[in-house]
């Protein structure tokens, strides 16, 4: 039997989900909802229904696993609560600070319908959150770092884009190469935001902007520019289009850590990402974690869980048995 | 309650385990036991018995874990399965060929007995095996790669001092930098094994031998080194004990697959280890290991598992709700 899916929004994550699901044979999707015009939106998918969101409750018996696809924001907060009231829901909420309250309402909603619930699932939170549990329980006496980029982030990008004279921009995280070699290194070293990442601007100024101005005021913004070196570049809308209309990100996981009864050795764990497409990386982290959520609700679980929980083999299409004699 | 661990075996694992149990506060070391005589071995431990391996049984109450640190070619065969007939048990079993058979015997002794048995906890079996089941249910469409070096081949360093007139010898297994960097380009390229990896060894010779004999034994031997590039440096005993005395290890797991409509995008997960002493590394993924085995068998779980059957919050000394609100 098919592990049918449920598309929850349907922007960059959600067709990330569509296609992602096209990648594992042992899964359909069942049905996209919608918030807007169901009648307006045409899917990738030839012949699976587009609903409206207000009529989702009556797909309990049609629907495995629900993907959610919207912000972390505004949307998922009441969204994943709600939908676990139905259904087993996966979800990539990505507000760390906000991560034990929306793990608690997730968990009080699936807890009572019965529902298994996974959040904060896709690579940070997720694949990161895993890299530093793992590595930190491996070697307790050590440092983690993380580091994003080089890719693009929204939440600049729409910073650059409210400055007056910006026609339109793009953000990129990079992360400061000597400052990886020296976390590489092993030596633990205490480091400032601005060592760690630098910042890089692609604006398209409107005509007869003050192109100073719109460079300064975008280089002291607090907390998104003036803690960093921060490069502002003023290109055109077609090079904006034709050079910076992707959706790269990535980044580093590392944990250096000493062994011995004196301490005498040390390791370096390092986990890093190189993504072309964020939304359809985390789109797949999603798609694998609702095999797991489908897994452990016809075992009898319930509640929320996050990636920390969920046992690795479970994301797999193969079986425990063939993973042991070909993966492990 | 502290969890009290036993030490099956006091070789370079076993002292790695005692250290690092050390740091973590949560663990006790209660007993290391020996097929030597207990009274000519002294460990680093004070206070700490010293157990005849054939007395172990009357331990049972006494220790909550079990970290086997004996050999995987004939040792832990026959130990694990008998040892999980009164403990919970960890292992670094690393014949991968024979993985399948090890884990029915365990699986069956520790089913009966009641206990826990995880085995083939270390970096490759272990930590490896759970980036390459990891990866590989994130992106289905793609390839692994496993890298292995720059270390210490145990395995062929034998083979090298096994030659007529060899008096001691080193093997270092090294990864190509072209192929890894073919690898992370995301070509998915084939590669042969002399592609991989380089063999470089140290050896010692005896007065008087032949060398260039040596050599050539050395670099025509099948299996261990006639299908790489081999290069042997005739080096001094001194030589050798001050400059490769230590066990280094490491490599890298490499997945790169494609996402989207049309496989248009494409991603690089990657997994490294770089570590100064195989031993140590390896028994401290025991250690936190053993911390998940006393959890499971807390929770009335029993039988065989291994890493990829171990959800990553059960390795970590902090609690669900730490792991969420600080490492999420």
């Amino acid at each position: 039997m098919s592990i049918r899916i449920g598309i929850f929004g349907y922007g960059n994550l959600g067709r990330g989900v569509e296609a992602a699901i096209r990648q594992n044979p042992d899964m359909t999707l069942a049905a996209v909802f919608t918030r807007r015009d169901p009648a307006a939106l045409t899917i990738a998918t030839a012949g699976v229904p587009v609903v409206a969101a207000a009529d989702v409750a009556a797909w309990t018996d049609r629907i495995d696993v629900m993907i959610l696809c919207g912000g972390s924001a505004t949307d998922l907060p009441t969204q994943t609560p709600a939908l676990a009231a139905h259904f087993n829901v996966i979800d990539s909420f990505d507000t760390h600070a906000k991560i034990p309250a929306h793990f608690a309402a997730v968990n009080a909603a699936a807890a009572a319908s019965g529902k298994v619930g996974i959040i904060s699932v896709g690579w940070d939170p997720g694949m990161f959150s895993l890299n530093r549990v793992y590595a930190s329980a491996i070697l307790p006496d050590g440092q983690d770092y993380t580091f994003w980029g080089k890719g693009v982030s929204q939440g600049h990008s729409d910073a650059i884009r409210r400055v007056e004279g910006v026609a339109d921009g793009k953000q990129y995280t990079i992360p400061v190469e000597a400052a990886l070699e020296a976390v590489r290194s092993g030596s633990e070293p205490t480091l400032t935001t601005r060592e760690k990442h630098t910042r890089e601007c692609f604006v398209v100024a409107e005509e007869g902007a003050d192109r100073a101005r719109i460079e300064a005021e975008i280089k002291s913004m607090p907390n998104y520019f003036a803690d960093y070196d921060t490069t502002v570049h003023f290109i055109t809308a077609e090079e904006l289009r034709a050079e910076h209309s992707g959706i790269p990100h990535g980044g580093f996981v590392i944990r250096t850590g000493k062994t011995g009864l004196s301490g005498e050795h040390r390791h370096v764990i390092e986990y890093s990402l190189k993504l072309d497409s964020n939304p359809e990386f985390t789109a797949s982290v999603l798609v694998a974690y609702a095999r797991a959520a489908h897994r452990l609700a016809a075992a009898g679980e319930r509640g929320c869980k996050t990636v920390l929980d969920i046992p690795p083999a479970l994301l797999s299409a193969k079986s425990p048995e063939e993973l042991r004699a070909t993966m492990l």
